[in-house]
């Protein structure tokens, strides 16, 4: 019969079915990823949260015990609440290399200097295997205004550790940096509290 | 003389110009925005980093001395770094409820009080002045199943404390949700591992 409590049961049934079907779906994708590498992951686009989301895969990683270097790569303010949160964790080194954002500093050259230098540093932890995982923020910055070249780039990206991670953070990655890429993310604004005339809060914005 | 030299140095007065350009339009921006508030935030889409994305922000909040807590409304497992990483942290209390995907529970009405037994819990904390950030994780499918309505969800959000920040994370969040919201990242997928065949590797999905 047709009474609340069988359209009740119907339902339930139905839901157990559909739910079956697609854990029926999602193991079979999950059984068959069976290669295990060091990823190359990027976070573009022109929404937040590419650099926060880079810094919630660190925590990620140091709970696991893996060890981490962060380079950044544009030095936006010196209080951030990340750099004050990671300062002391174990397994972690975190470089601020450059002045600013371009705008700021107003110097062509000694951005191109400053890039430099912070590039030749990743260099090394690029060669060394008892790195883990290597977050380079605001990276793309570097590539875009021609401060390092895309093809030393991707040589050394591609010529790293088998297991080492690298997660490459900033706005417009590259074609070809996507090209090698194993998972990109791209962060799109929808809607944008500062646009509201909300001004940049601690612990959201910095 | 067009040397190479007075090219250059017309080059660089072109990229002074523009940066000086755009360094007034930015402090422009920050000038203009005034207002301090609590945010809601909502980090939303396809793609991977929506909840790491919080995990980042949450770092950052507790950088700045901030009291947080975290629900966690789909317990995909019991071993994440990140739970890891954050178990010690000052300031902060980390809640998992659920009991995992509901496609893995395949238990309608069980999925159901347990999202119920986690909002109560968030209701609490909705009403506390001494919480400076919640992060409801996973929470857009307790809203989607149906769960709970999102008439008392907003209703909830909005008469929470000023100043109190709010991340909410999950697919699909419904459109009454990101009404009221004040800044919305979409994360889509361009590319990801997972489709290539490497398995959810630590530090990095989990």
């Amino acid at each position: 019969m047709n009474t609340p409590e069988n359209k009740l049961n119907l339902a339930n049934e139905r839901h157990l079915a559909r739910m079956q079907l697609k854990k029926a779906v999602v193991d079979a994708s999950i059984n068959a990823a069976q290669t295990t590498r060091g990823l190359l992951l990027i976070n573009t686009g022109n929404g937040k949260g590419k650099s926060t989301a880079a810094f919630g895969l660190l925590a990620r990683s140091l709970g696991h015990g893996m060890k981490a270097v962060v380079v950044q790569f544009i030095k936006g303010r010196s209080d951030t609440g990340e750099e004050a949160f990671f300062r002391n964790a174990e397994n972690l080194t975190w470089h601020v290399m450059g002045d600013g954002f371009t705008w700021e500093t107003q110097d062509a050259e000694r951005d191109k200097q400053s890039a430099r230098a912070a590039w030749l540093l990743v260099c090394d932890y690029l060669q060394d295997e008892t790195i883990d995982l290597i977050i380079l923020d605001e990276f793309t910055y570097a590539l875009k205004y021609q401060w390092l070249t895309i093809e030393e780039v991707t040589t050394a990206l591609e010529s790293r550790p088998i297991m080492q991670h690298v997660v490459v953070t900033g706005r417009a990655a590259p074609d070809a940096l996507i090209a090698i890429a194993d998972t990109v993310s791209e962060i799109n604004l929808v809607k944008h509290a500062f646009k509201d005339g909300v001004q940049a809060m601690p612990g959201i914005e910095w």
